[in-house]
C-alpha cells in the first residue's frame, strides 16, 4: 500500500520535472504555474499546495541541483578517486549533466535569469571552484600536477574554461558536440597544470 | 545650422543608447519602449518613428556591435598588427568592450535571451572565431605559434575561455577583475599555442 505521504513526495517530485521542463525550455519569465501544472498532468491547486510561488519552484531547483553531485559531492559519491582523477570525473560528469538531466539544464537557466527572479538563488560556480581547489591540493600530494600552483586560481579557471566550452557548444550546436569539445578541453587544460602524463587521466 | 536629417540620426543614437541601458539592466522581458522613451528623454511616439517594435530596436543594437571593432574589424582598425599581437589586442579589446560600453553589454545580454526575442539575431561567437583562426594562420607564418595548429580549432578554444571568464568574473564581482582575469587567461592560453615567448605578447 503506497501511504499519502509516499505519494505526496511523489507529485512534488513530478511537480519539480515538469517545472524543470517549462524553465528549460521557455525560462523563468516564459513558464507558469498553468504551464507546469498542465505538463505534470495536474491542476494549478495542486502545484500551489506544494509550491507557493513559481519562484519557490525555481529556488528549489537550483538548489537541489547544486548540491547534488557532480557539483558538490564528488568525493561523497565516489570516494574512491582522488586528484586529478576526480576533476576529470567532475567536468566530465558536469558536462553529461548539462546534457541528459533536465534539472540541471533548468537550473543552469535560471541561475543565469537571476535578474528576473524574486528570490535569492545560490550564487553560481563558487562551492564548484572550492571542490576543484580542493581535488588540486590532493593531486599536487600524489605528484600528479606541478608543485607550487596556487589551486584557487587554477580552479578559478577550469570551472571559466568548462563554463565557456558549454556555453559556445550549447549556443552552436545544442551541447551535441559537447563530450568531444570537453575532451579537446581537458587536453589543453591538464599540460597547464603541468600534469606530466594527461593521457593517464583521459 | 543642423540639418533635420542629422537631428533625426542624433535622435536615433540617443534611442539606441538609451534602450542599451535598458537592456543592459533590466534584460529583454524588462524593458519597454515607454521606458526606453523615457530614458532617452522623448516620447513613445518618437521612438516607434524609428523602430517599429522593442525587437527591432534589440537586432540593431546586436547587428551593430557584433559587426564593430574588436569583435570582426580587428585588421581593419588596427592594420599595424598582425597575428598573436592582434590576437592579444582582441581578446582585451573585447574585454574593455564588455566592461565599458553599454551597447556591447546590451548586445551580450540580448544574444543570451535569444528566446525571448520573436526576431532572428545574429549568432554569436562564429564571426570572431573565424577572425581567430585567420590571425592564428599569420601567427603561424610569422613563427609565432607551434607549426601545424589545427587554427579553427584552436581560435574555438580561445574563444570559448574567454567567454567562460568574462561570464565568471561577471557573475562574481560585475566584471571588475575581468582584466586580471584576462591576463590570468592569456598566460594560461599562449603556452597551449606553443607560443614560445609568450611575454613578448603581454
Amino acid at each position: 500500500m503506497v501511504s499519502s505521504g509516499s505519494r505526496s513526495a511523489e507529485m512534488r517530485e513530478r511537480i519539480l520535472v515538469a517545472a524543470a521542463i517549462e524553465f528549460a525550455v521557455r525560462g523563468y519569465a516564459g513558464a507558469s504555474i498553468a504551464l507546469i501544472a498542465e505538463e505534470a498532468g495536474t491542476g494549478k491547486g495542486l502545484v500551489q499546495y506544494h509550491f507557493k510561488a513559481k519562484s519557490d519552484i525555481a529556488l528549489e531547483l537550483v538548489r537541489s541541483s547544486f548540491s547534488r553531485a557532480p557539483f558538490a559531492n564528488v568525493l561523497g559519491e565516489a570516494a574512491s578517486i582522488h586528484g586529478m582523477e576526480a576533476i576529470v570525473a567532475s567536468i566530465r560528469g558536469v558536462a553529461g549533466a548539462f546534457r541528459d538531466d533536465v534539472r540541471v539544464r533548468a537550473a543552469v537557466r535560471l541561475v543565469r535569469e537571476y535578474h528576473l527572479i524574486p528570490v535569492a538563488l545560490p550564487v553560481p560556480y563558487v562551492g564548484w571552484v572550492a571542490r576543484i581547489g580542493m581535488l588540486l591540493r590532493e593531486a599536487e600530494e600524489a605528484g600528479e600536477v606541478a608543485a607550487g600552483l596556487d589551486h584557487d586560481l587554477e580552479a578559478w579557471h577550469l570551472v571559466a574554461y568548462f563554463s565557456g566550452v558549454q556555453e559556445v557548444s550549447n549556443r552552436l550546436t545544442e551541447r551535441e558536440d559537447l563530450p568531444q569539445r570537453i575532451d579537446e578541453m581537458l587536453a589543453r587544460a591538464l599540460p597547464m597544470l603541468g600534469v606530466t602524463h594527461p593521457e593517464r587521466f583521459l
